[in-house]
């Protein structure tokens, strides 16, 4: 009676908000079929990092061809690098019946609402900007004259939020994530995943 | 930034399906501000009831007067007794921002739908009708003549699953309860029980 396809879940908020260890803490729970999508880029792989694992690594003109061809479901130019998220390797894994968890920002969940509506939007709020501010900071990849800039990004950012499905606070990471399990558990059990066929039923009448 | 109000959760499903046990369950897991209504009856107290903890305890003319005025969220008579839900007492609590859970079999689901309708509805379902027959035999409270009926009745109750919210398939009373657990969980982190105001972040700026 369950429908077989998997869920898009996408996991998005400000930089520095906790996205990443959220994620991380999420796959420890040891979820059924649930799998974190890998992106394609083009930029070179490092030592540690495996094609097909760590990203899809591909050249430049193979990009380009796969934007023109309307192919990632989001991508973004980072300095002289492309990243991206490829569309059919995502779709693939759902009619599997796989769960495929996006993590990016919000840039990028804004492009993967325009080309797959079906998604579970989530949100990860940070408590305050004051708290977030001391994440950055603790990160220390920032100097103090952005600080102020980052802020107001991420106020922006933060008003982006009434366009998802979820908001989840990190201000535990341990509620986040159970919040984060919870919403895909409940998400599971929603009548729109069923496909109502009762007739196994009618047959034991 | 979040909305004080509690949610309605409303737990149907046929008779025998395990609603009952499965409500008990989810209270020993210890959800904040998670409480059970309460209903009227017209029938009289037993030695081990308390008014007001067991039920509300009243009179016919009371509960005659309290239909007449549209006072219960549903009702029913059952053999010579009413047995209802009393809205007031119920949108109090959820205005005092308590979650409110409602056990109540079909018939009872449909009323509070009509009454109510940003109720979260979720459904037991029972993974097949031999395993439901199974459970009532094993109450004992039915003759056999009467299972075939008890059968038909239950089949055209699953096919009121499609006006609910979510499906819980009760094959396992550990994952039935942690899926309402997590139900509620991701209820309460939707968008829509955000009032979304930002004015405490646009402070920080």
């Amino acid at each position: 009676m369950k429908n077989h396809k998997g869920l898009l879940i996408v996991i998005s908020g400000p930089s520095a908000v906790g996205k990443g260890t959220i994620c991380k803490e999420l796959f420890k729970k040891g979820i059924d079929n649930l799998e974190l999508s890998i992106s394609a880029t083009t930029r070179k792989p490092r030592h540690s990092e495996t094609d097909g694992v760590n990203y899809h690594f591909i050249d430049k003109n193979k990009f380009q061809e796969m934007i023109d061809n309307g192919e990632f479901l989001e991508y973004a130019l980072v300095y002289d690098n492309y990243y991206g998220t490829p569309k059919k390797y995502v779709i693939d894994k759902i009619n599997e019946g796989k769960d495929v968890i996006l993590e990016i920002d919000i840039q990028g969940a804004k492009q993967v609402k325009e080309n797959y509506d079906d998604g579970i939007f989530i949100f990860i709020m940070p408590p305050s900007l004051k708290e977030l501010k001391k994440r950055i900071f603790k990160r220390g990849t920032e100097a103090q004259k952005d600080i102020d800039k980052r802020m107001r990004c991420a106020f922006d950012e933060i008003q982006q939020a009434e366009y998802y499905n979820y908001i989840v606070v990190n201000d535990d990471l341990h509620k986040a994530v159970e919040n984060i399990y919870c919403i895909i558990k409940a998400e599971k059990c929603k009548l729109s995943r069923y496909n109502f066929d009762l007739s196994e039923f009618k047959e034991e009448l």
